[in-house]
């Protein structure tokens, strides 16, 4: 068999065992949690008495295409990137560290083993890039079903530190970001109505990767716990309603700056020209960046990779939520189920 | 709106948010973690360093029917309790205690919310009947997708001991089973082949909810352990797969008693009866029992919940495996993908 045909044969062409043991060399390379995949679980190091823990899935069609109008086609590394970032990112804005994940994957009979081989990379090449450093693959599972989907589940360690948490914002607090706010979403928009991949220019390439490979800050996380801030979560569905989503957890309003949000705007200039777009909705509305927002004390240093974006305020007789410029904002955002 | 018309909502016709509403407080019973539900991640307590972990993915038309041949129709609450069963075994089969888990579910836009509230009470019944004392469920995630699937991450203590792994058995040792063999397999073929549900008599109706709502002895898994098991798993795929897979791990063959395995084939003597079948090859080869397949030391007392069913023997020359009455045999069961 050519290596290539080996790549193409289907899952339905193989055993489970077959398939487990393209998987497992190339995971091994990130090291070995105290019991790794083989046996009914793994089992892995806590240092301190508690784990962090999340979990996420990613299907096909919902999260991702295999193929884009565009024409860019989704690689098994793609999907194996992702479902890794938007894991670690849950945990880096809890403050912690990842220190191990396992995944599940469901898998159609006609999936090319190459193409799972390419997930198992891609979950690989994110933990080394985004600097996850310690993070191993414990296990997973595999099973068969109509639609291609999987689930990571990510523990960490809060390193003796407290978890910081979505509601400890309080009023007088600077608002800050890390990572990029927008740019997920302008990827989107050039997958789903820009030109094709092939003609896009380096700048604009970053942007449609930026959508399928996000870059969650995992620096920023740890860094902001040890700066004392006082409320972090991850943006994952868009700065209006993650916002709106800290705000009435704290019991405050996250009072975002107009001219910071332009900023943001300004980075997405770009794609927003070649599709003939606003860029203002990518940065209010626009999820799956996974960067994250945290609430610091005013009199905070804000750490390495945050830039301000705005001031906590009292709730006004509400309940807590997001406005710009003063100006009570409408959560808009991704909503996995309201149409 | 009525309690029925509330339960009929469409998933597509809610919030997110409202949908974890109705989730967050059936799953509050069971206590509560370091930190529960509604943060970018969760915080569980790990007394000793160390935590097992195992996930496992069910999905509808692989792992269950809406509606089976015979009639019967899986309610959420089925689905919950198997996916919690699964999940609950694998630790069991470690010799370790479940702590908490995190349930990941993928929903069709049709999806009745009453449906996904049965899985959250099935989730909690599960863990209450089996006895997983102090499991809690700390999160999650929701997601859409066109087909049902859930997937449970489960976290268990080992509470200071070794884990015990498939790879231990020793040549002399002692094989023994806790739970039922076969049961699960019998009950999937009344589901494909049998008569309508609801003629079915007590037996027979217990036969099929060991099928759709398996029985994993969660406390033989710590007492083999404790008491010296040098090998344990979980009977998922079949006595000869899984048996296979642990004569292999541990470089011996496993020899299966016939007159032990002609007792478990008596008890399946009325599910047989009525298709006309051979109860054997469900007790050989049928899978989702969740039983412990464990070794012991010949002096060994056998822990409460085991019965004998063979021995181990020296693998032969061969890589080790799995044989009946001293002839090698060739292990049937369930595979994912291998047609």
């Amino acid at each position: 068999m050519t290596d290539s045909q080996r790549r193409r044969a289907r899952v339905c062409d193989l055993s489970e065992r077959e398939l487990l043991e393209r998987i497992f060399p190339r995971l091994a390379v990130l090291g070995s949690p105290i019991l790794g995949p083989g046996d009914d679980a793994a089992v892995v190091s806590v240092p301190d008495g508690r784990v962090v823990i999340s979990t996420d899935t990613q299907t096909e069609g919902q999260d991702f295409r295999f193929e884009w109008p565009n024409g860019y086609r989704t690689t098994g590394a793609d999907v194996g990137w992702k479902a890794a970032a938007q894991n670690l990112s849950d945990i880096n804005a809890m403050g912690a560290v990842a220190t191990s994940m396992v995944v599940s994957l469901t898998l159609p009979a006609e999936t090319e083993a190459g193409w799972v081989e390419g997930l198992a990379d891609g979950l690989v090449e994110a933990i080394r890039a985004l600097g996850a450093k310690g993070c191993t693959v414990a296990g997973g599972d595999l099973g068969r079903g109509g639609e291609l989907s999987v689930t990571v589940t990510v523990l960490g360690s809060l390193e003796g530190r407290a978890p910081v948490l979505r509601s400890g914002a309080r009023s007088g607090d600077v608002l800050a970001v890390a990572g990029r706010i927008g740019s997920a979403a302008a990827g989107l928009a050039l997958l789903e109505h820009g030109p094709a991949y092939g003609v896009l220019d380096a700048d604009l390439r970053d942007v449609v990767q930026s959508q399928c490979r996000p870059i969650p800050p995992l620096a920023a996380g740890p860094a902001a716990a040890r700066a004392g801030a006082t409320a972090l979560m991850d943006l994952s569905d868009g700065l209006l309603k993650d916002g709106d989503r800290m705000g009435r957890a704290s019991g405050v309003v996250l009072d975002l700056d107009e001219a910071a949000i332009g900023d943001h705007a300004a980075l997405l200039r770009g794609p927003a020209e070649v599709l003939g777009a606003d860029p203002l909705p990518w940065v209010l509305g626009g999820g799956e960046d996974h960067g994250l927002l945290a609430a610091f004390p005013a009199t905070s240093q804000l750490p390495h990779g945050f830039t301000a974006i705005g001031s906590v305020v009292p709730p006004a007789g509400g309940p807590g939520g997001v406005a710009v410029a003063g100006r009570p904002a409408q959560p808009s955002g991704w909503d996995h189920f309201a149409r």
